[in-house]
């Protein structure tokens, strides 16, 4: 283990890419990467885990670089075959894809837990960080919209986020206990930051923060939790974060989401788009550009997001 | 349903080729394929009928003509993957394929039996010919051999027929029943005709031979059965006939294939090429070309083993 260690809480595509800057600047295995399991599901008899996969092929570098999601170079034939047939074509799965769905399926069917598949298939894409599921117990992440209660991705994937959200909840939360890795990971003497990825706090990051404890870890790690901000001049960079909040009623503003993070955080990471939000935030605020079109970009925004943590660390050992 | 109509009973590649024949000169919805399940496996959580899928792609016109099994225009990123990730690799499947083997075993894990999602495929395909699986309960071939017993696909696909062969056995048979489109077809009043097809008597006939009643329900159909030999000149056409024969301490002639299926069959069609066993064959003999190089070559010999059938029923009926 590294002397110091980093903790990120992510979803799919915006916490893997802010995940793949932590990566490239920490030395090996100062990372674990804390991944919602909300949106998993089962579809065609296949156990998908979207944002581990997202993770895993973000963080090793073979991830489709025009949607975020999925392999690069990925062929459609399965699909093709699938449509031809009359079957359900609505989540696309690559050729490619399928092999990990597979093997997943098979894994877990006969036995062994998510974090164990992940951590083997993280070894063997060669990605020198920890993926930790956030839970091996079953959580669905549940949208309630004006078309009634809908499964994640029928709501994301389906019907492409376009019902108004009402509200979630998350199935099977509360009986549900963090993955052995994550309360390890979390309890690390050696740990400096956690980070809340820029992924969307409603979908993505409230299930996480819906498993009994998961909070009281956070608190006992004694590491000061840094959020970044999903929203860049009002916007989300992808997704529905801006649509959900609207449709929740909240003001589409930072300010929004760092009072839902409640005491959660200890600081906020704002895009300079935001600056003029950086007054109604009653907690420390970096102010930095936290749009991520590169690596370097990546790379810059994981270690400036470090450097603001340990800033944190430091004024709270001389306040 | 057709005025007369026409049971196979068949394994893969040489018996769907007759099938095919048969299909293409006999009415619509006149031909049973009773399908050999002993060769049905379980392979990286899929539940895989090799032999149903070489029939169905057969009489759909999807087979890959190279092979005689799987898709034509198929591609192979799944199984790139599965060996770049560590995976099993001695089982083909390829992207097109896989369609099949998710939809089966999603299907077949919710409940539905081999023989509906049979036939659902078989619909779907365009197949005017019902598609049966022996019997909807499991039934292995197992391979007693000189590395000692092997599955099915261990023995076929995995060691290539390598080992020699001492026995088969075919586990599960003794309880299992004919499945009840099997016992329909063979039980149809209007049944002119029994085939067993070209396919290898000890590895593809014998399982559905092993099933308790098959002998009695053919006999009590009244329709006269008749085998295609499945050694030309002395040679099996394609696959371990000729070889496991010689293992077994058979000679290697249609002579002792007649001898193997002894009292199940009123007739024997013979390759011309095999002419100088006539004399030795104890039971009415059709002699003639049953190399199946082409389309035409097939419904000629499915043409001929027809009115060999007939035949045979008038002869009785006079006798």
């Amino acid at each position: 283990m590294s002397s110091h260690t980093v903790v990120a809480l992510s979803g799919g595509v915006g916490g893997a890419k802010l995940s793949l800057g932590l990566l490239r600047i920490l030395p090996p295995d100062a990372l674990s990467i804390i991944v919602n399991t909300g949106d998993d599901f089962e579809h065609l008899g296949l156990r998908i885990s979207p944002d581990i996969d997202t993770t895993l092929y973000t963080l090793a570098d073979m991830v489709n670089p025009e949607t975020g999601w999925g392999q690069r170079d990925e062929t459609w034939k399965f699909m093709q075959e699938q449509a031809q047939r009359g079957g359900e074509t609505w989540f696309k799965l690559g050729d490619r894809d399928l092999q990990v769905h597979l093997e997943r399926t098979r894994r877990l069917q006969s036995g062994e837990s998510l974090s164990a598949v992940t951590a083997d298939f993280a070894r063997r894409f060669g990605i020198a960080a920890e993926i930790l599921p956030m839970s091996d117990d079953a959580v669905s992440t549940r949208v309630a919209t004006s078309e009634g209660e809908l499964g994640f991705q029928e709501y994301f994937v389906q019907r492409q986020c376009q019902p108004a959200v009402s509200g979630l909840r998350f199935a099977g939360a509360a009986a549900a206990r963090p993955s052995a890795g994550a309360v390890a990971a979390l309890g690390a003497k050696n740990l400096s930051a956690i980070i809340l990825c820029p992924s969307n706090p409603w979908l993505s990051i409230d299930p996480l923060r819906a498993l009994p404890g998961m909070r009281a870890l956070l608190r006992a790690s004694g590491a000061p939790v840094v959020a970044v901000s999903p929203l860049v001049g009002g916007k989300a960079v992808k997704g529905p974060t801006a649509k959900i909040m609207a449709e929740l009623g909240l003001p589409v503003t930072p300010t929004a989401v760092v009072r839902h993070y409640a005491d959660w955080i200890d600081g906020f990471v704002l895009d300079v788009r935001d600056a003029k939000y950086t007054d109604e935030i009653d907690m420390p605020v970096l102010l930095t550009d936290t749009l991520m079109r590169d690596i370097a970009d990546r790379r810059r925004l994981a270690s400036v997001t470090l450097e603001f943590a340990a800033m944190l660390t430091v004024r709270r050992a001389i306040a």
